[in-house]
């Protein structure tokens, strides 16, 4: 019989609940992360932490990687600036290695061929939700690699996810899935903050727009998730600018390198990397409609009302 | 007993629809429109037209202009070309003009202020929901103008749509919402046409993209409504590329005489633009997915299949 042992590498707003998630449902976590902080709520939380990568993936059948990029997770692979904590080296031969970062498609065949020559596999499973669904364990993972990847993947996937994607045997697949995802939100984001700032410049209620909108062709996710924020002036970071100007990054840089064209989303991430030239990096990506207000002088609703 | 006579000028896509869910609800209706397929349409669906504007409202107490912009409306009014054929001089004392058209937010107050005079009422009434929620008497209708306005027109918006939101007494703030609805339902289409076509260049299986995406937070109305036009091959106009043309264009226009800059709004015109230019016009809006396959080679789903 197999061992049911996961990692979670990484416990912050996203690795943090899939570690709940995983706990609650009886599974046999542990979890890593170089920040004492998030090492603490886990431990408070009832789980167990290592202090080292290679200890936290010791005997697991399956690693997943819930860091910041791409980079990040070459680094839990490698080592980083440690050789001596690189796990690729050490994680058992029919394991599974999932990451879980929005990172460019061309990095997940590259994990994968680093991680074949030692029997393990790879899974490319961004995944979709934030923090709330993570902690809920009803995330979306949209994901791509072997019939072994998912099969060893599986019984962890079940229990942080509500609905996992297959979107077939290449590594890459799911990362392009959620670029294509990140697209539309970061367009729609920006797209709602300019409409709801231009509406009030233009004299209307907000909360009217917003009943409105929300009703009409003209909604969209973000739009219903987003305008709130601004209604409520309230910029504390939900998801934040940086997330975004991070994401769109990825979209405009596979963009330019396929030579395919992206207006919407390239002007999209311009008005998130005002927001981050106005010091908003780590606010709320709603944040871009006080982009617009500081341009026209606009007054938007403080947060006070 | 007042009259309950409405006339509806148009016969369109939209105005005929109306029209005929009017009927439907046994009101009294004429109806004009200066082309003959449109008024042989309304007629074999039992209604009846009149060969001028002035005898199509000749004792209404409510009048819709369902015609297609600021010009014609006013058009309707002064007479245009034919200066015997205006009906702001004709209409009841008491009655209500109601405008339906998307224009410019400065429009309204004019036209309210021409009719005042005549002791006419307006209403500022653009609607949402495009030809099939116009024929099943489902349309919104975002409207502004005085309590008079909107209690003579009551009885007729009520059988012409499901929900009127009321925006205030001032015409004017009616356009401005359906602005801003054009505003993202614009960028929403020209996002999805680019997520699509970059989704396509980058291997993705287009269903694929539609299934995931619609279950995520990167979905829009019109995500969801235009993507299948795409997947179909099928770029029969159920809204063409001239009304974001057009509508954009408002929006745009708006915004330069406000000094509000709207990046992303001008961004969406400038691909409309380009499908008009590419010949498609008249085609279905998501024609944009076409430009972005024009451009980088992509084969997009021929219709065929």
């Amino acid at each position: 019989m197999p061992s049911e042992k996961i990692a979670v590498l990484g416990l912050g707003s996203m690795g943090g609940g899939m570690a709940r998630s995983a706990l609650a449902a009886g599974l046999d976590v542990v979890g890593f992360d170089p920040g004492a902080d998030a090492s603490e709520a886990f431990v408070a939380a009832g789980g167990r932490v290592a202090t080292t990568l290679r200890a936290a993936v010791d005997g697991a059948r399956c690693v997943f990687a819930a860091v910041v990029n791409a980079r990040q997770t070459e680094d839990v692979l490698l080592g980083g600036n440690d050789a001596n904590d690189g796990i690729a080296d050490t994680m058992m031969p029919g394991s599974v290695f999932v990451g879980c970062s929005t990172m460019p498609p061309d990095q997940p065949p590259r994990f994968a061929e680093m991680l074949a020559v030692r029997e393990v596999h790879y899974l490319d499973a961004p995944m979709s939700g934030g923090p709330a669904k993570a902690a809920e364990g009803a995330l979306t993972f949209m994901a791509s690699g072997s019939d072994a990847a998912f099969d060893t993947a599986q019984f962890a996937l079940e229990v942080m996810g509500e609905k996992t994607y297959r979107l077939g045997d290449q590594p890459g697949a799911g990362a392009t899935m959620k670029m294509i995802n990140q697209l539309l939100a970061g367009v729609h984001i920006a797209a709602a903050c300019e409409a709801m700032a231009f509406a009030m410049r233009m004299g209307l209620d907000g909360r009217q727009v917003y009943d409105v909108i929300t009703n009409a062709a003209g909604s969209s996710w973000m739009f219903e998730n987003r305008v709130p924020h601004i209604l409520e002036g309230d910029y504390s970071p939900k998801s934040a600018v940086g997330i975004f100007t991070k994401d769109l990054g990825i979209v405009s840089d596979a963009g330019r390198n396929a030579s395919f064209p992206l207006p919407m989303a390239n002007t999209a991430l311009q008005m998130f990397t005002m927001a981050a030239a106005a010091g908003m990096t780590a606010d709320d990506d709603a944040s871009v409609a006080r982009v617009y207000a500081m341009l026209s002088g606009i007054t938007l609703p403080d947060g006070e009302a």
